[in-house]
């Protein structure tokens, strides 16, 4: 579950007591939550201070992805890595690909967390440069057909290369199902965060037939606004994110056990 | 002049007082500062409140630019511009082009601010995505070369496209002279911030001679560690980044008198 507060669909003006409310409401249901910091730092330093006291009322168990996007060269990917995973503390963390394997490489060593690359992302826009062929034929493993590799692809593959500690996932937004498939076969171990079920549109049975290992595991799906602003403004804000988290949640259930089949 | 402070190679411990210093003996030489989000998200909350504070001391005249490198989908892309040109107040930023066109679109609508998109970054592994080539060809204005275009070509020609208001910018690493060559020839009129100067060994005399406009403006060479650390760790750091500043800004005048004769 994301936790993205925006203060426009929020009905209270408390970043830190909206947030207890949903982790409260919904610590037994999920399987993760995933904070964008992006919605933090748009309210300055003391959005960030509510993004420290949130992470703090996180049950134990449960982990938390730092969704961030980060990507930089040499000595700042270090302290952007140092940042999301000393400071901040997260389980694991959503980076970009575009600088690189020597821009991930201080993220990966952090053996013990998890790093999940930017493949194809769930907006409009991510054909722009994510679908572009690559002049060099595609090598999926089941695949026959004749076409080349798409950039996207390159990424999925490579990130198998860099997953030395088994800590690599990839992002691929549940918007775009088919090319979930093409990710799971390319890499059928790997974790694969599936954001944009909900407001996106993303099409949640084919992303959990497409995205699940095979043994119907290693899929994140995420929805952000559509559970925490289900309430739309209103007092019962809580109790509706609980109600939209169960269906979400049963939905997921539900696709699963037809793959099982 | 990168201000990307590293409590290891710092004299002080205090980051406000070390960047106080470094400011105020080296504003009257410098065209921008350019402060890297990472080395103060490294710091925690302490360190994003040390940069609030160094923002405030920046000479009201001298352009900052936020190197962040952020991108990020719809709704969280207007989050983060907010962040950066509300919140911190940047007159320019860094951006990562691989969620394409919309991912950018929040930032490139604040017409008054400038927008840097990664094209060639000046790490060893920016070749492992950014040169690989499209399926497409070469469509440069003047070169006659019959080969294909590479990613960071494509997202050079992009940010032809998406340049409406006169805002965009590129970034090319000076570790990579030659592709400034191509990007400039690209993009004739656009400016380029050439980071790499310095500690990571970029060419200085080719990255001016190569990255210039016709009217031999319209680069930024930016240089941090090489600069702000040059006293390595003792008391005198203020000056000798000065001095270092001094012969940096020499060493750019000479090899742009060079283009222009």
């Amino acid at each position: 579950m994301g936790l993205d507060p925006d203060p426009a669909l929020m009905p209270v003006d408390d970043v830190l007591g909206f947030n207890q409310a949903i982790i409260e409401a919904t610590a037994d249901l999920v399987c993760c939550y995933k904070p964008n910091l992006a919605f933090y730092e748009a309210l300055g330093l003391p959005g960030l201070e509510a993004l420290q006291q949130t992470l703090e009322h996180i049950p134990k168990g449960i982990p938390v992805i730092g969704d961030a996007k980060r990507g930089d060269v040499g000595s700042t990917a270090k302290a952007y890595a140092k940042a999301m995973f000393q400071q901040w503390g997260f389980d694991a963390v959503t980076v970009n690909p575009y600088l690189g394997k020597d821009a991930l490489e201080p993220f990966l060593e952090y053996a013990d967390r998890g790093i999940l690359v930017l493949c194809h992302t769930s907006n409009s826009g991510a054909a722009d440069f994510q679908e572009l062929s690559l002049g060099q034929p595609f090598r999926g493993w089941t695949s026959q057909d004749n076409r080349q590799v798409a950039l996207y692809e390159q990424v999925a593959l490579k990130a198998l290369e860099w997953n030395r500690w088994g800590n690599v996932g990839l992002v691929v937004g549940a918007t775009y199902p088919e090319q979930i498939r093409t990710v799971r076969e390319l890499c059928p171990d790997m974790v694969i965060l599936a954001p944009g079920i909900g407001t996106q549109g993303g099409d949640l049975e084919n992303t959990v037939q497409y995205g699940v290992n095979a043994g119907c595991e290693g899929l994140i799906v995420n929805a952000s606004r559509s559970v925490i602003f289900a309430s739309r403004n209103q007092d019962d804000f809580a109790q509706e994110a609980r109600k939209a988290a169960m269906e979400l949640r049963q939905n997921i259930n539900t696709a699963r056990d037809m793959v099982g089949r």
